[in-house]
């Protein structure tokens, strides 16, 4: 199932997507204990398909089920629904699907052949770093390059969604925690990256985790090993690797993290990016007002972001 | 003001502390409400005066202004109310003040005083990083040791509270913006923070930032500068300075942060640590089960934590 957060006459819901449709999930399932005569079918619905992915996710595996049922009701009773539970994807704009996680952890130097290429060893542990959720812009909306630098970067990454309270996780359960996974770009303010000993400052500018376009749940996409990640500039190929080459696995990463924190239902985990970003070809390229950046990656789809400047102060 | 969670009967609610007892603020506001008529007196409370900290400080000055007519009533009327809205502080648990920030954003190397007795110049621009709030414990919890690391170091530090959202917020502006200040121990797995690059790892361990006893609202702490700041263990004076020593000043990190991001009601930006933490001391010196850390600063309280090691693998 691939999962969405979407906005319809200003207000931002969760749905699944199939077919050039969306259905409203919290709006299927309270259809459909309406249909059964239940009462208390709204607040009933509110409760376990909340129409927020952190909460939705919160419910884990008993929400998941209720929700793959409510979208057979509405797919077997479209005509008959009292609500508009059901919209073309032209009639909504795409969120990420994740607006509002609790942590987004980021991993840095993950992938294999490119640290052997740079003449780097092996790290023994992941490098991990942190974005606030105020980065985060979803699958049709712009990045915003603000005045503030000239370095603004991009790094392609496979991320991985959290979907059940994690601590001390091992290896071998550690999927099993796992909602799904999704694409962002780990968007960087290079400069400002470096200009101290801690990334903080360059990577959580506003607007510099475009993600989506959607969450493509674990049941779908059992396994995260093998995917290709490709990341083009105006069609131009710059980055290109495959998760099979991901140092740090996302389930060493569940054991790794979860040994540290609590991981939560919503938490969005960056998985690191392969060679090819602008800071390091020869010469360094960076993006320019205009410059449409667009990750693929198996199984899950494309991120296509244009770049826009923003003029004056903010 | 001095305003505070606390949790009384097993729910956590928000309030303000003084000569000993604690009014809880949504209480109050509703009783004023009911004894003016007004119907809708828990709804109107709920909207203006949450009892969760980061939502009430949503509500800005109006909240706050609020809050204050409510403390108000209820002193002239305690005798009379309907609602248990008045606490003895020992019938109830205190909780850090603010218990889910958006951001926990930390300044490294910011006392004057330290870096120059490093043999160190004066940073250019602050270093920041970052804590999750899976990190935030209270005033009454103990700081628990996981058996993850031998190293476990304190930092006593001066934080701000945002109050209102800030978006590229000039200096002279910027103490507008703060709610107020409390006192956090950036509590810090040494090695693990310094295994890797990236300090994240070492800093957002569960349970390593105890936050309070309470957050002093700006309008009673107008001035954030000449603040002593002083960290003891078992007693023994370990770290001691001044908030005059801070390089850069609360004021210059509301303008540095807003800047690159938006900061929002309820986010903790903690200000650095003076000298003296345990691993800079010859010979170094890590805390060990049954420590009992202590910050006090000037105007705000003291924040005094037990460490206690936990056993296997939780």
């Amino acid at each position: 199932m691939k999962l969405v957060s979407f906005s319809y006459n200003g207000i931002t819901r969760i749905g699944c997507i199939a077919d050039e449709q969306i259905i409203d999930l919290n709006l299927a399932y309270r259809s459909m204990l309406e249909s059964q005569g239940v009462i208390r079918a709204e607040q009933i619905a509110e409760a376990y398909i909340p129409a927020n992915m952190v909460e939705f996710l919160q419910g884990g595996q008993q929400s998941l089920q209720l929700a793959k049922q409510a979208i057979e009701y509405v797919r077997q009773n479209e005509a008959a629904l009292k609500y508009k539970a059901v919209h073309p994807t032209s009639d909504v704009k795409l969120e990420a699907p994740v607006l509002n996680p609790g942590k987004m952890i980021c991993v840095g130097h993950n992938y294999r052949e490119h640290i052997l290429e740079m003449g780097r060893g092996l790290p023994p542990v992941p490098v991990v770093f942190a974005k606030f959720s105020n980065t985060i812009i979803g699958p049709q909306d712009d990045i915003p390059f603000f005045p503030i630098s000239e370095q603004l970067d991009y790094e392609a990454e496979f991320a991985f969604v959290i979907g059940k309270r994690a601590r001390n996780v091992s290896q071998d359960q550690a999927l099993d925690y796992v909602a799904g996974y999704t694409i962002v770009n780990d968007v960087t303010y290079r400069d400002l990256q470096r200009r101290t000993l801690q990334w903080l400052q360059g990577k959580t500018v506003e607007g510099t985790a475009p993600m989506g376009p959607w969450l493509v749940t674990s049941d779908e996409l059992d396994d995260p090993t093998g995917l290709e990640v490709v990341l083009t500039v105006n069609g131009e190929e710059r980055q290109r690797s495959n998760t099979k080459n991901l140092v740090f696995t996302v389930a060493y990463l569940v054991e790794f993290l979860s040994n540290l924190m609590t991981l939560e239902p919503g938490d969005v985990i960056l998985t690191g990016t392969p060679g090819g970003v602008g800071v390091a070809r020869d010469p360094q390229v960076f993006l320019k007002d205009g410059d449409v950046v667009r990750i693929e990656i198996d199984r899950i789809g494309a991120l296509e972001n244009r770049v826009s400047k923003v003029e004056g102060g903010q």
